[in-house]
């Protein structure tokens, strides 16, 4: 490992990371692992691109040092962000698996017991086969899933960083609530949110922010496609600020006219869910539980909305296409899992059909402390209600 | 199928690519195949979504009526864009591979041979994993690529798509170059640039503009990170407009200071490998001779710069993390591809390392036609120099 003091944190974090996970692999009597998933490379050295639907991955033998192969425009991001000394590039002529196979003999890794992502979305079948076909002097064993077991909890360094992606989150939202006017196209507001996010610090988040209006509002995540949002109508914004690569997400609604019964009490129900969440989080919690809570006071309404997800799912390091880290940890029933100090949330109590034909949400991002729990926002959480635009 | 008119292309367009789509089939004797590829899910039906991550796919039979399984978020989806009649969503709490084979079974595809996308990279291998164990009354085939030798060539209707595109990654350039002073950061170049895109009717994009200036340039897929762009420096953009998923792409290169002797070498390197390509390329030629033309340019240089990728790919529908179609053609050698009419690149005459430290480039995007090939740009590719912000 390259000590270096110039990463996104210190570099003491990244040792810490790197030892828990070798004493997983031991208790997993591997050898080796290769860590495929673009997060878990993230997280483990720092490295970042948006090139990685081209093959990439970390080796990591238990005993000696770590070395990287990525395709050969990549390899720069090595150098520019991580601890990593030994790099294998391969060029566009030639072959990424072929690349992986002769590392690990190069390094003495054949004959050994290897672990492997099966089920990382950039490690696809016909790469699988290759390596299976390839590197017949080994053991492949499946090892999906180490990584994520260190991203779990988020540690304080960790949190503090999620801080500086929820200020470009509030700052994103606080933009869209000014567009969001009778007669601009969903694509204005979706513009202003984006400078607005990108202009506080922000980076290209996993997704580009959810804006929706009137009856597009009931199109599962759709964003904007032109459309000019009416007098009258609701918008419906979501928006996931991102800061090297972590996330918070949020969810606020805009209302173009008066407030009525039902949207105030859509805005009630869904206050009063991230109320009583609030309240009772805390390490010891099932995450059964949490949702359990929430779906009871979602449900319980006479304005005809639902609740067709689950009503949250764990949130940190993301690339695209999804901001959510719901194959960590998802808020439903049947997850026996129980919250620690230092995992965070998006809590969504969003209701899907409102009157039929309106769709609403109000969201925060929590992170679970030593005895409870937190927001990453301070922004305001009643809908946004615009008379001047009302029909 | 349900004939609507609302569509992003006259209904007669899908009819065409599912008939050309069975015709494929049948030759390979599939009675049924399974698409899950977002971009191809997109081509075949309209249907869109960010939610990519979670399960989806089109069944199509041979000779009966198609149907869609999804997460039941997405469903809506189905009935707001697509033709498709029949959905099988599945909730949060399900399971998604048991509902696809469920379906087969309800659909008399058991015992049946059914192709599917064994390469597909949001059909991960857990999931094929489940479906071999459990769909074992039929034959699985792999027919990765089946939807894609439609996609390979573009029609007159998806050419003018592309138009809109264009437009947006225009209108993001052009705000590129007003943002690109001495002292904006990063950030503040690509809030610029996004919120141009998408004023101009630009949809979020499969990537975010790339925005790096200086030493930064030097890093392959890197963009805004919150650097302070000096007085002296020059900025790398590369922007990828979108509309209805369909993309074009463009990089060009803003110099804060005066058109150095080097930068005026690179520029007009740049230009001719531009306007040979687009003099020679037309029906006929190989994909090969494409690269090598470019490559033989670019190469013989004094500068140092090198180009170290493929110097072109396919460019078209697109979900993140790649707005590529390197999948279904990129420009390297050893690719008999013969090009065809409809054909979309992206020509990529780039150079790395300029003077060992710098990374520029103009690249276009071109459609063959009947005879030669058109640029879809109109946006002047000479460096854009602003001597006022000079060192």
């Amino acid at each position: 490992m390259i000590v270096r003091d110039d990463m996104t944190f210190p570099f003491a974090e990244y040792q810490r990371r790197i030892d828990e996970l070798r004493g997983r692999m031991q208790k997993r009597l591997l050898d080796a692992i290769v860590i495929s998933d673009p997060e878990n490379l993230m997280y483990l050295t720092d490295y970042q691109t948006t090139g990685y639907s081209f093959f990439q991955a970390l080796v990591i033998p238990l005993d000696n040092e770590p070395f990287m192969i990525t395709r050969k425009l990549e390899e720069s991001n090595v150098y520019a962000r991580t601890w990593v000394e030994i790099t294998r590039p391969y060029p566009d002529t030639g072959d990424a698996i072929q690349m992986l196979v002769e590392s690990l003999r190069e390094f003495g890794l054949n004959g050994k017991h290897i672990g492997y992502e099966r089920n990382s979305y950039f490690f696809p079948a016909y790469h699988q086969d290759s390596i299976h076909t390839t590197f017949t002097d080994g053991r492949l064993l499946d090892c999906f899933g180490i990584v994520e077991q260190g991203r779990i909890t988020k540690s304080p360094v960790e949190i503090e960083i999620m801080r500086k992606a929820a200020h470009a989150t509030e700052a994103g939202m606080k933009a869209g609530f000014e567009a969001c006017v009778a007669g601009a196209t969903e694509n204005e507001i979706g513009a202003a949110i984006s400078a607005g996010m990108f202009q506080a610090g922000g980076e290209t988040p996993a997704v580009m922010p959810y804006v929706t209006s009137g009856p597009r509002t009931m199109i599962g995540h759709a964003t904007w496609e032109g459309r000019v949002v009416q007098p009258g109508e609701h918008v419906f914004l979501e928006v996931g600020g991102c800061y090297r690569r972590y996330h918070t997400a949020m969810m606020r609604t805009v209302v173009l006219g008066d407030m009525t019964d039902t949207f105030y009490k859509a805005q009630e129900k869904m206050k009063l869910a991230l109320q009583r969440l609030k309240e009772i989080m805390r390490p010891g919690l099932t995450v059964s539980d949490a949702d359990n809570l929430v779906r009871a006071i979602i449900t319980d309404n006479d304005i005809g909305g639902s609740l067709i997800t689950r009503s949250g799912y764990s949130i940190g390091i993301a690339f695209p296409p999804s901001w959510d880290e719901g194959y960590i940890i998802s808020l439903k029933q049947g997850i026996s899992t129980v919250l620690e100090e230092g995992m965070t949330f998006h809590i969504i109590p969003w209701m899907w059909g409102v009157e039929g034909d309106k769709t609403m949400g109000i969201s925060d991002t929590l992170y679970v402390t030593e005895n409870g729990c937190e927001s990453f926002f301070t922004l305001d959480k009643d809908f946004v209600v615009k008379p001047e635009y009302g029909a």
